[in-house]
């Protein structure tokens, strides 16, 4: 491996590393271990936590794939490398804790390089989904990764922002999977970027998700709740699952080019529930949650 | 209304009917009606029972549209309907029953009319999703079917068997979403079939759906079951979930057309479930019941 694609790799691992040990601390339960190899070249490691006391079903995976010749769909979103071989290595998160109030969290970093290397991008990024309407803590994770953005003068905030809440739309629902953050497809435009700089900024999210998400579980964590509240935490994962098997390209495109699809389908919850025609009361929590969902400025 | 439209369309409200009397009469629960208006015209009645003593989760969907051109994804399928009026008219149902003993049932029958009437064709289907592997069950449901088809010239059961062992296909999963039935996009070939005879293979439809699913719902809905069953129950209707978001053409279509959404997803199970890498144990019903989930001769 070169040495960018070693350095690209092992910094996903070690954000794994880094990311399990603080999400075990917040309870009981372990993230195990499964290893899959790719047909075509590389493989991944899936760490899973299930039935944990602060989460349901978590999974932090690392990959690190390299094939003959970029997957068409795939180049589509990415002009020029159709055909090429390719390296792509990346961490992807999801975490659907037990407790309703607090949100679930999606992220991912990755790495991708075409051909002899000179064509290369990040790409990546993390969003929230809470179940309940807490202002300070979507404000609080948007400033995170607002500060997060600033450190680097390459990456913008606002565009990065807009960027997710257009991704992360469920439109058969007119509503967001959840209060957006930031999310991007090259951070850099293939070619044109500084590999450190770039590098920096992956490296920078990875640690930026403790900031912004750990500060929620704790606060949350413990908190009473009663069967409405799981019901309604149990109908939104509905939403969830919705939109990744619907609209969520990674989802889709593993599932077309057949990666390892336990691994790909981390991002499902434990329990899903649909019902017909569900409005919460107007007033309600659950119903001020739903305003939540609509594109806004948070920081 | 033409007189074929007014009859394709009452068959279906007729249909309705009749199945909701059927239904309701395995046990406690109602169908809620909910009507609906389609901006481009028409419209449809949404029959709705949840958290009754047989079914879960269950609807009966009729609706009767026209437009002023086939939507291009539909016209894909049917060369040569592109950009032309449609009116289209079918009934559609989903049966999620309680006890984990008494599959799933999905059928639908429709009726679609291109341009000044002269291109016409009906297609539909009818299959089950069980839990638990009862072979006498999966061989009445099919020999119903086969009956079904061996009234009609027109109609191959063996074809019509094929197409859909290959439709109701998880590919990400290897495994069908049930035991198969019949499906068929269009009987007869647009412009090319007997009316009367393909009108009356969908009322010979409708009709054999309560010899075909009836006995099989009477045979096990007050048979005792416990956590196991329930769970795997759920864990299978996960499935049911990633097959009618990721594959079902019809689910598609509904959620890129905006389509009534509640009664599109009426198909969802109210609940689901997910786990990570589940294997059930070698020799138990639950794993004999994955080996049901390949093609197989069953009349």
């Amino acid at each position: 491996m070169s040495d960018r694609r070693e350095r690209a790799y092992s910094l996903m691992k070690a954000g794994q590393s880094k990311l399990i040990n603080a999400f075990e601390a917040q309870g009981e339960g372990t993230f195990e271990a499964y290893s899959w190899e790719r047909p075509g070249g590389g493989g991944g490691t899936a760490r899973v936590l299930e039935r944990g006391s602060v989460f349901e079903r978590a999974g932090v995976n690392v990959s690190a794939v390299q094939g003959e010749a970029v997957p068409p769909s795939l180049a589509k979103q990415h002009p020029g490398t159709e055909g090429k071989p390719f390296f792509a290595t990346g961490i992807s998160m999801v975490l659907h804790p037990v407790n309703p109030y607090v949100p679930s969290f999606h992220a991912n970093y990755r790495y991708f390089e075409v051909g002899d290397s000179d064509i290369w991008w990040f790409g990546g990024g993390a969003d929230l989904t809470p179940y309940y309407p807490f202002k300070e803590d979507v404000i609080h994770f948007h400033q995170s990764l607002k500060a997060q953005c600033d450190r680097h003068p390459q990456a913008n905030y606002q565009k990065l922002k807009e960027i997710c809440d257009d991704y992360f739309y469920i439109k058969h629902r007119n509503e967001m999977r959840g209060i957006g953050g930031i999310f991007f497809d090259e951070l850099s435009k293939p070619g044109t970027g500084d590999w450190e700089a770039d590098f920096n900024f992956a490296k920078d999210g990875i640690d930026t998700i403790l900031e912004a998400y750990i500060p929620v579980i704790e606060k949350h964590k413990n908190k009473v709740y009663g069967e409405r509240e799981q019901t309604w935490q149990r109908y939104r994962r509905g939403r969830y699952v919705e939109f990744n098997l619907v609209y969520d390209r990674g989802t889709l495109f593993g599932l077309q080019t057949g990666g390892n699809i336990e691994a790909i389908l981390m991002s499902m919850p434990l329990y899903a529930h649909w019902t017909f025609n569900y409005q919460p009361e107007a007033g309600s929590p659950e119903a001020e949650m739903l305003e939540y969902l609509q594109p806004r400025d948070w920081v």
